[in-house]
C-alpha cells in the first residue's frame, strides 16, 4: 500500500461541503471516494485536511488515501482529471511518506473571505463572493480583529453547542484588504471550528457598520458564549485559500 | 419621452444570446423588455449594440431605450438592480441627446476570448474560459493576425451564408496575450459579423497548433469562402469586454 497525497480545488456551490454523509453524491469527500474506488478497484478512504461547510469553496485542500496500484502518479492523475466532474479540479498527486495524514499532519490553514461591498453588479464572480453593499469602517474592523489573534478558546465563534472537544485554537492572523469594491479577510491560524471564520467575518462586518465595539469582541470570547457574537456570514463568500504542512 | 442608455455586464451561460427569440424568457433583450415594461407600465423597446450570441458574455454592453417617466436615473436604475436575476447587472443608466442610439451610433467594439491553456484545473473561471490543453505557438498566432487588420470582405469569417448585408469590416487590432495559463485574445474593430470573433480564434488556434499557416488565413479571407476558415470556437470563451461611442 501506497499513500498518496491530492490537492484539490473546487467550486462548492452544488455540494453539501465536504465530509461524507451516508450513500449519497452531494459531497465532494464521497464523490472522490466514489471515483478512485472505481478507478483503482479496491475501496479507498479519504481524509480530507478539515471539513468546507456546505457551499464552502476550495482554491487548494489537501487530501491523502492509502491504495496499491500500478499506475504511476502521472498516469493516476490524469485518470483522476478525466473523470472527476468540472467543479472539482485535481491539481497535484504525490505519494508521500507513510505517516502522512492530510488532517493530523496539517499545521496551519488560512481562509479567505470575499466581500463585494458595493452596489454595482458583480455577474461574474457572485458565486464567490458575499454581495454586502452597506458603509464599512475597514480601520474599526482591523482594531478589532486584535482580541482574537493568539490562543484562545473560541467557543463563542463556534456553531456546534454540543462540542465535546477542546475549542482552543491559535489564530496567527486576520488581515483586511480592500482590493477596488472587493473587501477581503484573510485569516491564518492552526485550525478553526466549525462556522468559526464565518463567524468571525459576520462579527466585524457588525462592527464596521458600527453596530458594534471592538470591545464587544472582547466580551464574546471571554463569555464562550455564541450569543455574543455576531451572525454566522454565508457560505459562497468562504474559501479554503491554502493549507500547509 | 427621454432617451436612455443602460450599461450592462451579464454571464451568459443560460441564455440563447441578446436578441428576443418571440414571447420567451430566454434572452437578455427580452428579460430587460419585460422588466422595464412592466416597471414603467408603459412598452419598452430596447436596441443593443449589438447581438451577442448563445453563451456568450459581456463585461460592458450598451443599450438604449425610449421611456417616458418622473422617475430620477438613480431611482430608475436602482428598481432595474432590484429586479435583475443575479447574471445580468446594470452598471449605469444616463439621459441622453435623442439622436443616441446603442447600435446606430456604436463606432468600436472590443471583444475578448478567453482560452486555458493547460491541463491544471480551472474550477473557478471555467464558465468563461474555454480549456485548450494542447501547446500553442503564440508567435505564429500573432504572425497570423496580421491579413486580418484593416478594411476587408469578412465572409469567410461568418457562420451567416446567406448574410444579404455586407460583410466588409475593419478590424482595428488584434491582441495575443499570455497570462499565466490563460492565453487572451482581444479584437478590436467596428464591428464584427455572425461568429467573426468565434471563427478568427478557431482558425488562429489551428495555427498555434501547427496546422495550419498564415498564408491559409490570407487565402480563406481572399476566397470569402467560410470552408476555408478554422472552426467556431466555443461560445463560453467569448465576452463582450468593451463599446465605445
Amino acid at each position: 500500500m501506497k499513500n498518496y497525497s491530492l490537492t484539490l480545488c473546487y467550486d462548492g456551490t452544488r455540494y453539501k461541503g465536504w465530509q461524507k454523509q451516508g450513500n449519497t453524491d452531494s459531497t465532494i469527500q464521497e464523490k472522490l471516494e466514489k471515483l478512485l474506488s472505481r478507478l483503482l478497484k479496491q475501496d479507498i478512504e479519504v481524509a480530507g485536511s478539515g471539513r468546507t461547510d456546505a457551499g464552502v469553496h476550495a482554491r487548494r485542500q489537501v487530501c491523502s488515501f492509502r491504495a496499491e496500484t500500478g499506475l504511476s502518479c502521472e498516469e493516476l492523475l490524469s485518470l483522476i482529471r478525466q473523470y472527476l466532474p468540472e467543479d472539482i479540479g485535481a491539481a497535484e498527486l504525490h505519494a508521500v511518506e507513510p505517516r502522512f495524514h492530510a488532517r493530523l499532519s496539517c499545521r496551519e490553514k488560512t481562509y479567505v473571505y470575499r466581500v463585494w461591498n458595493s452596489s454595482d453588479p458583480n455577474v461574474f464572480e457572485r458565486r464567490y463572493m458575499c454581495s454586502f453593499p452597506d458603509a464599512l469602517d475597514v480601520e474599526s474592523m482591523r482594531a478589532a480583529t486584535a482580541p482574537l489573534l493568539g490562543t484562545h478558546d473560541f467557543t463563542a465563534f463556534c456553531s456546534d453547542g454540543r462540542m465535546k472537544k477542546s475549542a482552543v485554537r491559535t489564530v496567527k492572523d486576520i488581515r483586511i484588504d480592500r482590493i477596488g469594491n472587493e473587501l477581503r479577510f484573510e485569516l491564518t491560524g492552526d485550525g478553526f471550528l466549525y462556522n468559526m471564520v464565518r463567524i468571525i467575518v459576520g462579527t466585524l462586518l457588525e462592527v464596521g457598520l458600527g453596530k458594534r465595539s471592538a470591545a464587544s469582541v472582547s466580551a464574546a470570547l471571554e463569555a464562550k458564549d455564541r450569543a455574543l457574537a455576531g451572525p454566522t456570514a454565508p457560505a459562497h463568500g468562504l474559501i479554503l485559500w491554502d493549507v500547509r504542512y
